[in-house]
């Protein structure tokens, strides 16, 4: 079969929240992109995954025109508990930074997104298979991949954006020496499930349990969100739902009113704890944002929100880069990123430090946790850098 | 040679900063001690140690009359720098706190409490050996020991304060299983230096570097205090007096103005690094209190505060059991006084963590590291966590 061969400034690989709105902020600026992505609709659009948005977040999907259902359906969120010592302790997020949290899933973002693009005739090839990059060493990369229909394609790009996840091909596509690689594992994971129950507290409860880490969070008015800390190679088929309620329930008792609402199971998966960054972010005209740069735990609630701090830049990047031949910020690219994605690493370490049981802690460490622990909620100080890291820095 | 028995309410061994301030504390409510201590008088004004008070050290040094020469000599900071990237980023401690810290060597302290104990007729027994308890498990017990002049001794105490340090006996002497040890060992140490030559900066500078950590301090106008971090294991032959004085110029270079201001040595030592705890604090009629119970690495400088911390709340505990015959505060001892240690055993350990170079990090720990660090000096919130800290919570 002929290899159709097309021509688009910027050719992105993935349909996640990075490649799409990359995609979205590109056509606000006039820039034409194709999107590929090897999952169908469908699946991407039921992708559970984070749930909580940043303020940044929030504010850059508002001014960019992406906020419509959000600001109608998204749950903001004024504080969140530390629950430790059988008792709950507020981080009033607002009071103390002016800013918040807002809970709406990321597949919600990745369907409001999908929909604005393909409102706007933007281009998002489904189920595509064999993605390949070509040329990536000079001034005219190339993709090919195989489209839904089983013809074999060709792009011819200025510029091609790797927003393919931390398991997607274009990292692995830089030659060898060019990235280097830094990462971190931990000694546990988390088992997620999602419940069809309303949430059993208004706001998100991170919990430190000598049983282990658990959070209670949620997707929307009728369904929660819950999260236990396990072994990292634990086989889900020891999880049977009871298993499952009568963990969370002994981690999260507390003295005093707390009643878990418990519901069918809509979903059940293991997360693995990894952290992980590639430096620099960019090779030439390929340019890593999202996942396939960086992945932090989940603790710190980072993972979407760097994703979409990334593609905010690289937008403004390429927009100067293929508008205006100015090389300055894609120079400048992965510098302005990393400083972000470091922050939001060691954040999102010392959140995952703060509160899991570490099997290999000794007794000393876990009387630092707790003196941590209660110094976070009395000072407002120490507050207050939970509260701001947690609700998201300022962009610049 | 016939033993001569005394008896007194508080035998207290350990003329440190610990032990002098709760004879002189017990003095001002009227109860009488007497204290006992392996060291000449000379040895123990000379021990040069730790140098930076916390403001509520400061505040109750004054109260209880012994700040004169303090507020005299003692020079009061209102910042002190991290300096890390070859650059120096102030903590503004009093902008952050309201409240500085004061450099005052603990040495001083120890000689302005000397003095005020014997300007009152208070009994400082010096150069005492072979100090042993007894009857501890009872009402009663007894110190044995043998004076100055080599005649044994014994005292009748209704109660004994261990202020007799890390290696001191009063600790030993509680029965097995009665105390849990918390502790943590670093992988360096410090080798310090006292320089005859005006510090080359008006502050402290905490430094971290690629070669370690290095500390700029002083004592006074004319005398210099600096800090290496080296190997535990380090031989101080190994370091002849050039060698310390490149090493420190190495890793306390900057971009710009700062020179290293040499002179000539009047100490050189090695402080190994760690961290301990003892629980409770407290066994019958034997409290302990200082070093005896707890120590922290130096890098938070906070081993004299803690000190004077637990006597302050052991001086009240013990007023309140022999003179109204109160036992409720001498029962709440070591919970009031582990909830400051723990803190401050937390933010020594942050500190340490934060500023030293570990052997065994890989690169993604260095780059945590460093993005805490820009963090410290950039959020507000986070330089006011370190400062609150660093110049002493309140009391109570």
């Amino acid at each position: 079969m002929r290899t159709s061969v097309g021509r688009v400034p910027v050719g992105i690989v993935g349909a996640g929240p990075a490649g799409l709105l990359l995609s979205h902020l590109l056509h606000l600026a006039g820039i034409e992109s194709v999107v590929l992505e090897a999952r169908s609709r469908e699946y991407v659009e039921r992708r559970v995954r984070a749930g909580v948005l940043e303020q940044p977040t929030v504010d850059l999907l508002r001014e960019v025109g992406i906020a419509e259902r959000l600001d109608r359906e998204g749950m903001p969120h004024h504080g969140l508990s530390l629950r430790f010592d059988a008792a709950d302790h507020r981080i009033a997020l607002t009071e103390l930074t002016g800013r918040c949290i807002t809970v709406y899933g990321q597949q919600e973002v990745v369907k409001d997104l999908i929909a604005a693009r393909l409102a706007a005739d933007g281009r998002i090839e489904f189920e595509v298979t064999g993605v390949a990059l070509h040329d990536i060493d000079g001034d005219a990369p190339r993709i090919s991949y195989v489209d839904a229909a089983g013809r074999p394609a060709e792009l011819r790009c200025d510029v091609v954006a790797g927003c393919d996840g931390f398991h997607g091909i274009c990292r692995p596509s830089i030659p060898a020496g060019v990235l280097t690689e830094y990462q971190h594992t931990y000694p546990f994971a988390w088992l997620g499930i999602l419940a069809k129950t309303p949430p059993s507290h208004a706001e998100l409860i991170y919990t430190h349990h000598e049983r282990g880490f658990a959070l209670h969070s949620m997707r929307s008015p009728e369904l929660t969100r819950l999260y236990l800390q396990v072994d990292p190679d634990e086989d889900i088929a020891d999880w049977p739902d009871e298993r499952v309620w009568a963990e969370l329930a002994a981690r999260l008792a507390v003295d005093g009113e707390f009643t878990l609402h418990e519901g069918p199971l809509l979903d059940k998966g293991v997360t693995p704890m990894r952290s992980f960054v590639v430096e620099p972010m960019r090779y030439r005209r390929l340019f890593l944002a999202g996942d396939a740069a960086h992945i932090v735990p989940p603790t710190g609630a980072k993972g979407m929100n760097l994703a979409v701090a990334d593609v905010r830049v690289l937008a403004r990047a390429l927009t100067a880069l293929l508008k205006e031949n100015r090389t300055d910020l894609a120079e400048s690219y992965s510098d302005t990123c990393l400083r972000r994605v470091w922050r939001a690493e060691h954040f999102s370490w010392w959140m995952t430090s703060m509160l899991h049981r570490f099997g290999e802690h000794d007794a000393f460490q876990r009387r630092l946790q707790l003196s941590q622990l209660r110094y976070t909620v009395t000072s407002t100080a120490a507050a207050t850098s939970l509260a701001e890291n947690y609700v998201g820095l300022p962009f610049d």
